[in-house]
């Protein structure tokens, strides 16, 4: 039996695990399929957390690419919802290159694909040190003076035990839609962290930038968006401590709407973006 | 022999086949695979453009999904430059749900994988009509006032035959780089249509959201950016008429950038959005 494969560059201190570590350990069957066990602490909705399902895919293909260990840019389609329990993760290597490498992979359960994926793996440190970003730095208020998601309503907490898993931080002109009174400007920001202190690392932000609530919440549409694609960019390897993160979307046309997330870290730094296509959430 | 297979929503006159259509048909082998020929006059820099690859592909997945006609969401990683000549597009349908199906496509030559992509396909006539867009339409001087793409300098027309498919017309603030003057702003926007007359359509969409000079040439980074992976949304089918287009970056680091791009039809409708990652340009 091949070891159970944590991601090598978690933080960690001497004998403990990290929560985010243990749920997206994979087992490597040495036959280009990973066996996973999905934690049902990463529940919303109808189904289990695709930023969390695209980590548990990001663990495997860190496994596949040993000498390209960062997840540069992954696009994932969701086809059926993950549910707690047994699940593989099939590789398919379709170049292996100089710089980067490039995978298809599926994760299933019980023959059935939840997920299609392409992914470039490659090593965020190799690349060169010019940062030319234009993007404005995300601008919070002080973490203290933000709206803690364990003071969300009990319905939320209820729909969504994968909650329990952050700490998040919401600005407080973000967060009306917890009280009936959605801002309507189609963005949500908050700080986060992981709530037993395990350092983000590229592979978890492939998670980060699905963890928010759906930005529709605050165009007053409370309830799931089944995610149709994502596709995330890790541009930089994060530094430890707080992440700021940032949905919005700008389209809500036809019954779905596009939804843009940027990751930035405690350096000022833009490590992430991602972009999905989710349906509008249906009434909760 | 199955009939070659053009674009059944393409405007045309009768007895007219326009060059868009004659360049990205593809002939059903009935196995799943499908024959096409990449035509020279879409060559740019060193391969043929990622666009109209993808718009190759785009054919041949309407022609997988038959109740299906339009591409809603389309990933393609770049694997090795496309070069004129023949090609396959090998289509493996992952799910055909009720309203959407999706696929894994890969583009090759000579056995060689060019392109590989996951698709969701649909029908966008049974999209609802609520359109919530934010987004403000892009704003661009009349046509007459802006600089069409046949004035460009010798040696970008020598790069890009494929200028000659496009009657482009760029927003005079945004191609100071023709002639060593780039604005910096990391922004480039123009008017855009087929030099033949030839309507939009949404999987000639695939091919706008790809067709303007890279973003960085307005950072007076001349050259060829070659696109790690590009995703493109279809939100509306386009009216006809010309279309405006316009690419933006706002995070150039580590030899990376990525390319936003936002297509409006003549309606003032936000028909397509897309985001990809390029490497920086190499020098010319």
């Amino acid at each position: 039996m091949a070891p159970i494969l944590p991601h090598p560059g978690a933080s960690r201190l001497a004998g403990v695990t990290y929560e985010f570590d243990a749920h997206t350990a994979v087992h490597d069957n040495g036959d280009g399929t990973y066996a996973a066990d999905l934690d049902p602490g990463w529940v919303v909705g109808g189904g289990v957390n695709g930023g969390y399902l695209l980590a548990v895919i990001g663990t495997a293909l860190r496994a596949s690419f040993p000498a390209k260990p960062d997840p540069l840019a992954v696009s994932a389609y969701y086809l059926s919802a993950g549910t707690p329990g047994p699940a593989e993760v099939a590789v398919d290597v379709r170049r292996e290159g100089g710089s980067v490498g490039t995978a298809s992979v599926e994760l299933r359960q019980d023959g059935v694909t939840r997920i299609a994926a392409l992914a470039t793996y490659g090593d965020l440190d190799r690349l060169g040190d010019d940062v030319r970003t234009t993007a404005e730095e995300l601008d919070l208020p002080p973490v203290e003076e933000c709206v803690a998601n364990t003071l969300s309503p009990k319905e939320i907490l209820e729909m969504a035990p994968m909650m329990g898993r952050f700490d998040m931080r919401f600005h407080p002109d973000h967060v009306g839609w917890a009280v009936g009174q959605p801002n309507g400007r189609g963005e949500i920001a908050a700080w986060f962290r992981l709530a037993d202190g395990r350092e983000p690392d590229p592979v978890s932000l492939l998670m980060v930038v699905d963890a928010l609530p759906p930005v529709t919440f605050s165009l007053g549409m409370m309830g799931w968006a089944p995610t149709l694609e994502l596709t995330a960019h890790v541009r930089a390897k994060p530094a430890p401590g707080w992440l700021k993160v940032r949905h919005a979307t700008r389209n809500l046309a036809g019954g779905m709407f596009e939804e843009d997330c940027e990751v930035w870290d405690s350096a000022g730094r833009l490590v992430a973006q991602s972009r999905q296509l989710a349906r509008q959430p249906r009434p909760v």
